[in-house]
């Protein structure tokens, strides 16, 4: 029996906040101070930072700060954007993703998670072959470093200028292609809702330990902006609790991240969006 | 040796526009009478006609009004619409749609393309399975008028409201289930340029006389509206002379056809836009 047609459950209803992970973008207004402070006081249990939040400072203290405050430091966003036209900024992209391993590794995050890139003057084929060339040029100074390495697919309504990865079963391919024990994949269920392989792409990874990080937010009808207008689970029509079903019995049991890039919602007082956030975790993911 | 792994080679480039046809929905500011005087006197051949062009009017007669100018009617955009809540609303998307044909046989148009429709209330699932339903409800009445119909896989970005179809692996397990020879399937470069599988699944339809129609149009970088921010060919990153060189490749003689939705484009001169569809016909497409 194939892992597509062994049918799965929608996952029961979360009880609390233990598994409950933010992304520092979503809260983006306030500093990553403001995130130690506010996140465990809500009952936060983990931070996926940004490396916008940590910009100028240095890691390892930004690492300590976050465990002080009780947070587990769940990835580091992001790496990848691996094509370009010329070879010179493709060796630049690597340079650049080994910068980010040691800053993850300082930061105390077990995880990068990849953006993989895109370039409109670049077809996808080779995009998605420079892609691999820069992952493995990456993975060996990860694994010694301690540090996976998570090829996100995004929607393919981003194809041209931030991933040529863009379904989970191209992630996967990816994936046993590079055959890297640093080298697995991230579901986030904006990009990946409508794929109709999603349940036996996930199940695709069960045996494998490569299923390593779990996105949550909604889709907004109508959404107003390709990038900027990410909803609150509930808010949209993503069947979250569906999709995280097929996660847990795929044997997943990290944290589930929510990562919302909304312009309306950062324009709101953070502090409130928190609380939201809150219900909306326990009732609609 | 399967489809995927025979090279085709890209295109020849147009050297005439013997198989250039314009939606009319391109174009939308003009009137059909406006559409029908200047298509012809720029050349092209073919006019795919949406229903907003023709309604109030006598279908019969706007058909002849097209042909009288020279022009061919390549198909009527658009049916479907197939999934609902509730079972009534399903009953009328049937009943619309076979109105749909009617409308087609009226017009002289051989062919109805069908934006298979969604709805933020209907899991994808089941929407699907409501899409096959309403297909096969309507196949019947389009054999018996002489129509086909087209399954057009939309891009993800429209799997809220507009289509649960959004791969054309998914549009030919659709046409295979139905296995009506009224049904075949639409390639729109718009909605299909990013799968990585694009080229093995038209290679599909190769031998199945299923590959019905061919839309074109670019994807700008960046894209600011998720409807209406078509680019005219050579505007944006879709090789779309590659893709045309799969459909030649699998046997596809039909028309090339021009759909752009820009409200950019639609507030310029029309003569104008004409003129310039004309020249990234033939150096773009």
């Amino acid at each position: 029996m194939s892992p597509a047609s062994i049918p799965h459950p929608e996952a029961a209803p979360l009880e609390d906040t233990g598994r409950l992970c933010i992304h520092t973008i979503t809260t983006r207004p306030w500093s990553l101070e403001d995130a130690v402070r506010h996140y465990p006081a809500a009952g936060v249990a983990g931070v996926t930072v940004w490396r916008e939040a940590i910009e100028g400072r240095d890691p390892a203290a930004a690492g300590r700060l976050i465990r002080e405050a009780g947070l587990e430091v769940v990835s580091l966003c992001r790496g990848g954007f691996f094509p370009h036209p010329d070879k010179r900024g493709r060796h630049r992209a690597i340079e650049e993703n080994r910068r980010v391993v040691d800053e993850a590794a300082a930061l105390g995050a077990p995880l990068v998670v990849l953006v993989c890139g895109a370039d409109p003057a670049v077809p996808l084929p080779e995009a998605r072959e420079q892609i691999r060339d820069g992952i493995e040029a990456v993975a060996p100074h990860a694994a010694g470093c301690g540090v996976r390495l998570a090829i996100e697919p995004l929607h393919p309504m981003y194809a041209d200028t931030r991933s040529a990865v863009n379904t989970l079963r191209q992630a996967n391919d990816l994936a046993d292609a590079i055959a890297s024990p640093a080298v697995g994949v991230a579901v986030d269920v904006y990009h990946l809702w409508w794929d109709p392989e999603l349940e036996s792409q996930i199940g695709r990874c069960a045996s494998r330990e490569r299923l390593l990080a779990f996105h949550i937010c909604d889709w907004r009808s109508p959404t107003e902006d390709l990038l900027y207008d990410r909803g609150l689970m509930g808010e949209g029509c993503i069947p979250i609790r569906r999709i995280r079903g097929w996660m847990e019995a795929a044997g997943f049991r990290g944290f589930n991240e929510v990562e919302i890039f909304s312009t309306r919602r950062w324009s709101q007082d953070q502090g409130k969006f928190l609380q939201e956030i809150l219900q909306a975790y326990l009732k609609a993911s």
